[in-house]
């Protein structure tokens, strides 16, 4: 079936107006958007690619739900409020079935957070996928990486490493089976009300997508501090616990990325109000380490003090 | 040579603050932007795909400048003044020639029109750019396609044409040569100036990016009226002439894409006040057809008048 681009929008992704403040949404040369006024845009565009970023196969309803998902976790680390996206669908040709479980994928994770889709583009060529998401947020109380401080407590949303385990199994490197693993592989949840209550709370922010080692050196780099992570505290669901055990990749869960939870940190005297906020929380939260003085990245584990260097993934290796 | 994913940023496409509305700009899991108040937001998202919309080997500097100016396109074509920009960059691998030139061809652009390069995501795979652009314009001032009025006078900005002209030379269906259809195909010069001039004052407005024919049909479809083009008023250069006259392929300019020229509606009581506003424009711009109440697109042509199909170019043919 060969389907127009005009008519691809139309029927796959327009949908009646949700919010008040899309004056214009898909269908003109652009998009016309009120922002709120005396707040922040917060903006964020991120890239899905075919055999990069997810396998050829992959079930098109979660890859719609994740390309949102992904652009969400961005927005939450920043501590904004999701408003409105933009999506950029480039694929081999127009296939029914496959559009339709992408559009529901990507529709329903938007209604759930009354994000409406007011532009884009559609091409020919091979699959990939760019949101680009904005939301709105108080200058003030927006997550910046460069604001932990020394003594802040760090905490973690979720848990750790079950999105890593998925990619092993995938990859057919493990015999373990995990329907969970997968599932927080192809379907993240984006920890948008987490974000949302820790704006004006938290100090530093980012989301854990290219693994918590990587993603908190961020954080440590841009605010000029170290920090030590407990081992112990790390919350290792008992899928990743027995992959660990039974493969001896005791490094997966700090180095693997794609968990899409938020890495965030308190100040020590605010670290008490914490349980209170939880409770507007959409997941768990445990403290997992402490901001230090000592630039570098740290663990406690066994009895022992460990050196990480900040790897994690990278699209381009550094070395070859 | 290999090159880390923030390094790749920071080197090839950070760069000083350039406005005073960008709070963050690219570091952070957010661009933080100030909107204007009272002001709405203008935004488009527009994807060029390696062998779709431009041939292997295009030079890097011409496609950083294209992929910004279809985007500055879209944002004239809706009255608006553009402010931020971001960038979703996929290349098979990181080239460093390949990458300093890109870069100069678009920030290059980006400068001229202050416009900040605000955030983006780069990745690895096939060769393929999604530029999002915003801009800002009174909400009662927009360029609305649906905005065409009978009795209007249709406006052109610039040439129409050349581009076409440019592509068929580069796929060697042509022998002839002509630099300057080459440069309007791979260098468009985005009508920025005009469209913020036409804020307010034209009806109805588009860019012409998949043909006059087609694109016009848009604002004649989303207006609920028709049109009739004068062939004597087009203005095509001579080279265009000439190729016209070679090949007989007399539809060429009004069915070939790329020329991202503003095609507009103006108020026939308004029309003489449009010579003054011209003024203000960075290109010349001509009256080329009327609005009228019966349905359809005419062409004037040689004593007759000719019914076009609204073909152009789209990405997914209707038919097989």
């Amino acid at each position: 079936m060969a389907i127009g681009e005009f008519e691809l929008i139309r029927r796959f992704f327009k949908r009646p107006p949700l919010r008040f403040d899309v004056v214009e949404g898909i269908g003109d040369d652009c998009a016309l958007l009120r922002p709120q006024a005396g707040k922040c845009l917060a903006m964020t565009m991120d890239t899905l690619v075919e055999g990069i970023h997810f396998l050829p196969g992959t079930n098109p309803e979660n890859l719609g739900h994740k390309s949102l998902a992904v652009n969400l976790s961005d927005l939450a680390a920043m501590g904004a409020t999701p408003t409105w996206v933009a999506l950029a669908l480039t694929i081999p040709q127009p296939d029914e079935n496959w559009l339709t479980a992408f559009a529901n994928g990507f529709k329903s994770l938007a209604d759930f957070y009354g994000v409406e889709l007011v532009g884009g583009d559609t091409t020919r060529g091979p699959l990939s996928i760019t949101v680009q998401a904005m939301g709105v947020v108080d200058e003030v109380g927006s997550l910046k990486r460069s604001a932990a401080r020394w003594g802040d407590g760090i905490y973690l949303t979720g848990d750790l490493g079950l999105a890593g385990l998925g990619l092993e199994i995938l990859l057919g490197k493990t015999s373990k089976k995990s329907p969970e693993a997968i599932a927080k592989l192809e379907r993240p949840q984006p920890r948008v009300n987490a974000g949302m209550s820790l704006a004006g709370f938290a100090n530093a922010c980012i989301d854990v997508s290219d693994g918590l080692a990587a993603d908190l050196s961020h954080i440590l780099n841009a605010s000029g501090v170290g920090a030590t992570l407990d081992w112990i505290a790390l919350p290792l669901p008992s899928a990743v616990r027995q992959y660990i055990e039974s493969e001896g990749d005791e490094w997966m869960p700090l180095m693997a990325g794609d968990d899409y939870e938020l890495c965030f940190t308190v100040s020590r005297e605010r670290e008490d109000e914490l349980p209170g906020l939880m409770a507007h929380f959409d997941c768990s939260c445990v403290r997992i380490g402490t901001i230090e003085q000592q630039m570098g990245l740290r663990l406690k584990k066994d009895g022992g003090i460990f050196d990480l260097a900040a790897l994690g993934y990278q699209h381009f290796p550094t070395s070859k």
